[in-house]
């Protein structure tokens, strides 16, 4: 099976990225984490980029915040899709880095998801593995049944209460 | 290989969508096209995107405008990837129908793009094709090489003038 | 009477939505609390909206937070009044829900409150049932002097204090 | 049956509001027009929505745009529901209508469409007249039926060209 | 001399209309303070600001919230300066009731000073009243100077520190 | 009678602020028109502000786009009542602008009106000088009345159309 | 002297570079025109980068629209001072090109001038050279004195007018 | 060496400004730190703008909040390059600030850093007298390297934990 990479600009978006990995933990998807800025080390988020289709990825998650450049940065070295998490900081609740991941000019795809959204981030890279994956494909229907039975369960706990 | 489904919510927003069957054309990607929408048609909707799977989709793309719950309501019944084109209407520049788009909640992702991004909406489907497609890999690797190519003809036409 | 349908995308929304409902028990308005979501349970949603007017319902409340689809994806199924509330999440301030629920395409229209707004989700469909009920219409003009009542009552306080 | 009173706050907002009216003359509802500010005229604002539930009117429709107080102005004044449509200006794009619009105070709702909505803000006068009225109710079913019939033409005309 | 009104729409704006209070204290200026709601209490609203000029009043300040009509509707009724505080709610930063206050449209002018900026409105009424007042202009300018002498004595400070 | 300043950061601006001088010459007020920018021209901009009580005005109006620093550096400078107009630029909308005049510090208000609301400045001009000259407040109180007679003739016109 | 390089991040932003040009023409400042995209040519746009001090260059303009990410790439690979222009484009008024361009993290900054500000960009190079180069110094300060006086003229030309 | 001015429109701008001070203090650069308010002490900011490159500065940096107009103030006035660091405040998280500082007119440039990014304000001042001293651009160079190294650490790091 194709890995998922997971990078982070800073090490300081863990506890965002943090629930990226454990959807990945519990599909027991092979992934690598790493921090590679796109301005600090940017030779290193290139490298990675430029080979991660060779070195077995099948898609990279790339989570920054404020003028959130990296997942564009790796999409420019790689046609793998690539998967943003726009990341909350201390100013402007995230719009900055949703609109500098989001607004990519034509021709270099980044496929955005919410503001802190990392579970759905790796989400998605497991439902791009499972477009040839039927087995893959099962289980995410599966987690969306149970999704959908824990939502029954507490619309019949409200039932109770009032 | 696997078609792509391009859904708009109104045939209004087929001059943005267009730019994603361009693409698709020029790689040889079998598509349907189809105008659904999440609170007009939402029986249709629902059955498209419920069956995508097994139709023998591998991406559905979903262009919608305002409040752009055309992509949601597509990823709600599948666990194919779901691109969402945020399309620009005639108030507020399109900043609602991209919040609409991508601020998912947990569990739903769908994979945004610009607003108004259309071809990149066809990239990112081929770009996801292609992860288990080696020859389709190489075609938009070669396509992003001819893209540069462009932009330094580009840069030379400017070191001429300048 | 007819009953008021008050449902919310998740439990976590319990906190604001627990306003509509004290405003309906004060008014002695019969209704039924749900959790249907959007894109987790959209059947749910779906059959609880095409039957909610032969099922005795007058208006139904809706309150989701981000890309707040619920309220409009209850109004592509119902011609009933559907009342939306935007419910603030942890980042863009509610904007988002906002937007996601007011912004909705013609045909299929969505009442929005404040985002957070409640209380006035839950005397909004009082008032509707009060189009044609001129007892309950009594009662919510006299609440709305006892209201104003108490403001002159701070009025006066703030002239004793000054 | 219980007429419709349509308020915009200034002739120039006429263009947006008749929308409102073709639906209710499609639909055969009594209603009147009027240009009521509620900042140039505030006491015809005023006596006409303190009068407006005994002189027939079952919901109140008010357009306005920028620090669009109509609405929230003819609430006051009113337990009939009022919905107001924020009207798009030279300025800002009709973010500040909408807000002035939505976020009214607990106690006072006002039952907010999109931003130039006006169709939808006469569609859910309708709806909240519907839900004492059977006949009324179906003719919004069938309309929503007749809608979905178009789209799904739009949809086949779609198959025909791609 | 003229008084000042001090009116906000609830008495839990008091916190920020306070430093208002203060200022008017510290310049020995005749104030009243109200609580008036532009929609709980229209009434009382109108009435003191039909009467506020003949009443002996020189400036209204209005401090209110979310869609903050208040300022609006108090100058509906007066052509005596109404000035505008927009006051921060617990969603949108204040972004709501500065364009509620600001966006007037042409005829009915509101001063608006920043949001919760209770002490520059209070400053503003002051500057008004001194226009036909040297000695409370002379005030004002002595004021400024203190104030400018602490910001160089913090100067000061900092040359010591640094 | 004490004249009304009219500064505006370019001439680029007098097709908004034009709307300023119409009004000031409805009311026979006597005014001086200037281009000053608080960037281009900072000295002037001072030397005007500082002498401006001592040379007759009465009250300030400082019209400016983007960055718009006029009214605030005026505002330094005086203790006249400054009155902010933000002029729409070619970006943004005008919200720069309004957030540039609107969010003064404490100490140094500027009583903003609405962007480009310009006949509204003049207005709170006059106002501001109508507190000492009652002949000037029935002046502007018989403009209201005239404007509201205008506002009911629409609506006379309204009910004659529909 | 050392030159300024000019980098857009596609020939369709010439128009708004051009303003830049010209004012480099203007001080007869050498500079270097070139078309490098931060995604479609990331290796060009790092080469010339890395390389700009070593070349002669003093400081770097770069300008670029929607998830502007070229100035940021460009600051990355070099401690030349790098100055960002965002670009408006067809949706969000340049926002997001201000957003992605500013909010750089800490370590690697990007001296951001207004949306469209090319000319400005310019002129903050020019300064930039002028530290170390007194002549150029003067040059800036003499069309200081000159854009004052154009202002001044347009002030005397209002005051013939009004 | 050419010294760095500090300025900042508060004493209340420290807390924030101070990472500017500990970046100075790293490159051994001379500096001078002021607190001189573009409202509150005008003739002060500009006498130290107007001297400032006679007095042996090279760059200035301004801090302010809200309507941010310091460093403006003191581009106004001096053709030094001028560095703007927006500073968050109470409310709108910071874009009021952004706005006023960046969006300065043709002619007075103000190089802009991220909403409370005094270190690269630092920075950037740095690689300004950098660009005629070469030393000094090795520091910053090696610096560079210095922080690639930390996220390489912390890349390893995050290799052994997942």
């Amino acid at each position: 099976m194709k890995k998922i990479a997971v990078i982070m600009g800073s090490d300081s978006d863990l506890p965002v990225v943090q629930k990226a990995i454990d959807v990945l933990d519990e599909y027991d998807i092979p992934y690598e984490v790493h921090v590679y800025s796109a301005h600090r080390t940017p030779e290193q988020a290139r490298d990675f980029s430029l080979n991660a289709r060779k070195n077995g990825f099948g898609a990279i998650i790339a989570a920054a915040g404020k003028a959130a450049h990296l997942a564009g940065a790796l999409a420019a070295n790689s046609t793998l899709p690539v998967i943003g998490i726009p990341v909350k900081s201390s100013t402007l609740d995230g719009l900055d880095a949703l609109l500098s991941t989001v607004q990519m000019p034509s021709g270099i795809p980044v496929a955005t998801v919410a503001i802190d959204g990392a579970a759905n981030a790796a989400l998605l890279a497991i439902e791009i593995l499972a477009v040839s994956d039927p087995v893959l494909a099962s289980k995410l229907d599966k987690a969306r049944e149970e999704a959908a039975q824990k939502v029954l369960e507490k619309d019949r706990g409200m039932a109770d209460r009032f």
